[in-house]
Order: structure tokens, then C-alpha cells, then sequence
């Protein structure tokens, strides 16, 4: 062997799963695929739920972690800008050219902060939560720093039980300490019902959110006697969202899953009992898998295992099938149960994984695909982006 | 704002999470964090092992995805070579310089195995699993195409229920295409029993091996009457490679997790009732997460959520402390049951995660830390590399 031959010398693709223009049978496995015309159908349900409900829609893009998404999201479904939960996301979307970028998320570590501070300088408006007053102080002074101007929610913890204060007093005083710091702009409260989307029931989740919904109209009244008004009330997910369209009191909705759709919030049911993706939403994004093994007749052996995807929330569905099923997920490889021997080697199928957010951030590109061709190539911009 | 400031322009580091000679407490989370002596430790420990059982050892490169890391254990391990389960793995393995590496895996898709049949052009000795005859001439045709060489290990399931042959068989019948193929070598077998080595106790796991053994010993005999020697027999793990150290039948260890550790195999019990982690192997290998939020008295959020790591083996472990647990894991977050309140906002704790290899798959940077500072930064050089 010739130790001189370079890498580059090789017959070797780039690094990505597909070509714009290859036909779906050919995308390199296993990779995520965007089924185009469901993405822009449930994209546009969306918009136009929320434009009738008079509901602003920040769509979140910690789910997809794309720029093009959002865009996509921002020219057919109208989102007025995105959310995310990290400084490093707010860097890619608004260096990708998103105009109004909150961050839904408590922003504490010096450097961090620092960096925030700095990105209104590219020409988007940037929003952070706090829940605690010493961080007033903090993001106030970075901004003094860098000549800037920093939007702040108030985050209610209304049943997540993460971040966020639980008491109306403690968001009035946050917000009077708001208004008096520099170069810091009060603009509402952030109140995320995070823990009740996945509940089965329709009814369970609206008691939920009820309690939230009530949390917040005494917080707004609270600032409102302290002649404080929150001008953004934002919060709303894919199994809430008609409930914060009609509180009365949120103004913004910051929905995520609802464009992809995964298995486990398909599973949940709409006020009539119907699965929410059997006629509300359409999946449109999936793990794209190959059979590369079937040396038992019963098991077929795919290419996609928990590198692929995130198992937190349960195992992926095989999109359109009930006559095989994904029955366990190792590092690279996923067992399919397979009892009529219908698989063989080099079959593709499609999963719909269980939880689409941590599922995207281990890919690098989106294949979106139309009409059996692979239309177009999406990097997950954001992935990784975690600090 | 001016719009015509570029991110450039800010005063915003690199996209790392530290950089070399930065104290340990400035380095930004949630990232991975190496202790490169205990690194070391193991290292030297498992290639000792080896050494001394006569047992060459090629190191799972699919746990750690790091050129680095396998070239330390090369140099302090002794190590071989590497394997890897992808094509793409095998790829980066390949460029940084690793002479010899085995595909522990099926390679069926056409335009995989054309690129896994030009890896040999650059110096390396490359080494592929068949568990289908089919497969023989796939290989075959594109190694004579590219005019390379490929070596081949027929895979034996001895118990893990993925890939491989269940009968010896079907291992001649394989060994005796691969021998007449041209430019395809028959090396031996591939005999991997991932099953078991997650099994708390050490009397089962001996027992899971044992059937494995007697398996693996029919089928060289069975070769061996045919006048075919299996060369390399290939397997074994963190949790079992003393069976086959001890077999009398294999001569290859593939460990991967004894380098780095985490909390599902720390609980895995030695021939002593003893974890694994409390004597024969050090933890090396830790999500290094903050405290972003403490607004109720008795829960501290950290930043390291489903994004920061995989939970499929179960939640991570606070590393050297009983007096606070990591009990809820959401995309971006971390809830710690803190019951003295003990934690503030900006305190770092290292998390032992549940499982390593899909963990650092999420990951962009290996952050090697020794004597409290960030000693070296290296990439997760196969991250993603899933194709």
C-alpha cells in the first residue's frame, strides 16, 4: 500500500447523507429526513391558529436547532422570532439573521453573560428570564459594558419545577429591580408549563394549565398595582397551547414540537380522545434506517441505536408499519422484531423516535425530502450548542 | 444598533468550552471533562492486564470517537489498533493515523462498503465483520474494484441478540466464501457478548461467557477441520474480558468503557462483590455541570440536561457526594435534590453519567484537565460519525 495516498485522494463523498437531487433510496443511513410538505403543513396550521387567536408565536428552536426552520417558521407560519435555552443557540440564530431572540432560560455564569450582553450589537433584540434578583445586577453591568440593551422576562416556575420564582411578590420585585437597572428593559414574564405537555388526557393537562393560567393573571395584577405592565406574556407548548390562546392573559406561545411531531407527543390525546397525531399534526420528521443484519429469521437488525436518537422518552415507532416493531436500541444497532420475516438486508424505514429535541442534536444535517428526492440539506445549526 | 457589526466583532471566544492552561473553575458547562491522570491509570492498567494474559488488546474506539485517546492507548496501553462500529468511524480512525482497524459490524449498504474498500489505500489494515454470505461478494467486488485488500472476521451472536451467526455452520460456511473471494481474507471471528456485561453479578456474567466460550471453541474447531484458523478471535469487555482473557480460545480484547467508566458499569460488581469503580477502575470521564438556578430552597438546577448526555442506562451520578442527587433530567436541565441547600448558583459538580459512549456522543470537545487546570482540549473526533 502506497502510505502517500491522502484521504482527499479517495472516492469518498463529503461528509453528508444525502445530495440535493438524489433520490430518497440513496440517502446514506441512518440520518434525519424532514418530510417538506408535512413540515410546511404543520407550519402553517400553526400560524394561522395562532394569528386567528391573536396569539404572538415564538416558535422554539431548541427543538430543531435550525436556522432554516425558523425561517421557514418565521415565512409561513408568521413566528414574530424564536426561543431557545442557551447563550450558544442565541448566537447561531441570531448570526443566522433571527430578529427577536429570547432566551427562556436563566443566564448565571460571568462569560456567559458577557456574551449575551453582546449580541443586541448585531442588530436583533435579545430577551432573558431571572428568577432570582442577584442576577439583575449581573446582566445589568454586562450590558452597561458593552453599550447594550437587555430584555427580561420574569419566570414563573407555574408547575415545571425548574427555574423560575413561585410567588407574585417575588415577580413584582424582580421586575421593580428590572426597572431600575441600567440598560436592562422589564418586558413580562416567561411562564412555561413544561411537565404537563406529555400528559395522555386532555382534561389532566387543562387542570394543569389552569393552575398556571391562574398563577399568572395574579402575578400580571400584582405588577399592574405596581403600575409595572408585562408586555410579553409567554408560554405554551404542543399540548397547551389552545389553553394559553384562550387565557386571556398570554399573549405569546413559544411552541416547538408541534412543526416535527415525535412518538411520545403523538401519543397524546386531543379534546375529543384522538391522538394528536392522527389529524392535528402530521409527523414530518423521522430517523431514516437501513437493515444491515437478518441472520435470525424473526430480527432484523437496523443501523440506527442510541447514537442515532434520544430513548429518554421511550423507543421510536416504525412510521407506517404494524407488521414489524423496534423492540430494543443499542449504541448502534436497533433490534426490530420481525415475526413473518418480511424485512431483508437494505431496507429502509422510517422512525419517528420518541422525543424529537435531543434526537436532532446528535445529527448534523436534515435531509429534507419531496416527491421521493431529496430536496435539500439543512445543518442542525445549533447542535451541541450547549453552553 | 449598528447591523453592520459582525459576530466577528464581539468579544466572544472560540466555540470551546476551555482552553489549554485555563483553571479548571472558568471552564464552561455543561462539557466533558477528562482526568487525564486516572485516564492514564486505567490505561496503563488494562494494557498491563493484557500484556501479562498474552491477550492483544484493540481498544473500542466507538465509546470514546477520539483519535487522542486511542493514540494514548496505543502508547500507554499497548494497544493494537482500534475497532469501531461505522464506516465513518472507521474513516476518522483511519486519517489520524490508526494502522490497524477492525469494523466490529455488518457493512452492507453499497456506497458504505465502496468506501470502506479504499480505506486500506491509505496504509491501514482494515477489517470488516460478515455474517451473511451475501455479503462476501459485496466486499469483494469493491475491494477488487479499489484493488485493496480486506480482511474479514465472521461474527458469531453468542448471546448479544444483534448480529452474527448462531451456528459454527454457518461460520464455515462463510470463512470457506471469504477464502475463495478475491481480495478478501478470512482473520478469524468475531465473538462479542454485549448482553451480559451490564449484569451486576459476577457469577452471571461467567455464566453468560461460558456459553459464549464453548460456542466460540466449536466454531474454531469446526474451522480447524476444515483446514481454515481463525487467526483473530475477537471480543470481550469492561465487564468480562477476564473470561476471555482466560478462555484459552480468544486472543483479542475489545474493551472500551474500562478507559473512561460510568455509573451503569461502575455498578457492576467484581469477582469480590465489590463495583467495578471502587478499585479496578477509576472514574476518568464527567459531565462537568453549574448551578444555574436555585429559586426554591430545597432543588438546584443544573445545565446539563437530555442535550448534555444519554440516560438511556439511567441518571447520572454526583460525583463524590452524598449530600446532593441528581433526580430529573429534561432537555436543558438537571433538577438536584439539595435538602440543606447546600449548592449555589455558579457551583460546578462533576456527573458521573449513566452511560459514556452515547454521552461523548454529544459532545464536540473532550476537555482533559490535571492539577486543577485545563491541560489539553481534544475534539470527538468521530462524533456523529454514525453513517
Amino acid at each position: 500500500m502506497n502510505a502517500a495516498v491522502k484521504f482527499e485522494d479517495l472516492q469518498v463523498g463529503f461528509d453528508i447523507p444525502a445530495r440535493p437531487g438524489m433520490d430518497e433510496a440513496d440517502i446514506q443511513t441512518p440520518c434525519l429526513v424532514l418530510d417538506l410538505d408535512a413540515l410546511e403543513r404543520n407550519i402553517k396550521k400553526m400560524g394561522d391558529y395562532a394569528r386567528a387567536h391573536g396569539m404572538r408565536h415564538r416558535v422554539h428552536g431548541k427543538m430543531h436547532k435550525s436556522v432554516d426552520v425558523a425561517k421557514l417558521q418565521e415565512r409561513l407560519g408568521g413566528a414574530v422570532g424564536v426561543c431557545c435555552q442557551k447563550v450558544s443557540e442565541a448566537e447561531v440564530f441570531v448570526r443566522g439573521g433571527i430578529k427577536d431572540v429570547l432566551v427562556s432560560n436563566q443566564v448565571r455564569d460571568p462569560q456567559k453573560i458577557d456574551r449575551l450582553a453582546q449580541l443586541p450589537k448585531l442588530g436583533s433584540s435579545v430577551i432573558v428570564c431571572v428568577d432570582d434578583p442577584a442576577n439583575v445586577d449581573e446582566l445589568s453591568q454586562a450590558a452597561q459594558k458593552h453599550g447594550t440593551e437587555l430584555q427580561v422576562l420574569v419566570e414563573i416556575d407555574c408547575g415545571a419545577g425548574r427555574c423560575g420564582v413561585t410567588t407574585s411578590e417575588a415577580v413584582v420585585e424582580i421586575a421593580k429591580a428590572v426597572e431600575q437597572a441600567p440598560n436592562l428593559r422589564f418586558s413580562g414574564i416567561q411562564a412555561y408549563q413544561g411537565a404537563m405537555q406529555h400528559l395522555d388526557s386532555y382534561e389532566a393537562r387543562k387542570q394543569k394549565l389552569d393552575i398556571a393560567i391562574a398563577q399568572v393573571k395574579d402575578a400580571v395584577a400584582a405588577l399592574k398595582a405596581e403600575g409595572l405592565e408585562a408586555e410579553l406574556v409567554s408560554g405554551g407548548g404542543t399540548g397547551s397551547y389552545y389553553f394559553e390562546s384562550d387565557s386571556g392573559v398570554y399573549n405569546e406561545l413559544q411552541c416547538g414540537s408541534y412543526a416535527f411531531m415525535d412518538a411520545d407527543y403523538g401519543r397524546i390525546l386531543d379534546q375529543d380522545g384522538k391522538r394528536i397525531d392522527q389529524g392535528e399534526w402530521e409527523n414530518a420528521f423521522f430517523i431514516l434506517t437501513q437493515v444491515m443484519s437478518h441472520a435470525k429469521p424473526d430480527k432484523a437488525i437496523c443501523d440506527a441505536g442510541l447514537k442515532a436518537q434520544s430513548v429518554d422518552s421511550g423507543l421510536p415507532v416504525i412510521y407506517g408499519r404494524d407488521d414489524v416493531e423496534y423492540i430494543k436500541c443499542s449504541d448502534e444497532h436497533g433490534v426490530i422484531a420481525d415475526p413473518d420475516g418480511v424485512l431483508k438486508v437494505g431496507d429502509k424505514l422510517r422512525l419517528v423516535p420518541g422525543h424529537c429535541d435531543p434526537t436532532a442534536n446528535v445529527h448534523d444535517w436534515y435531509v429534507g425530502v419531496r416527491n421521493g428526492k431529496a430536496e435539500t440539506l439543512w445543518p442542525v445549526s445549533a447542535r451541541g450548542k450547549a453552553y
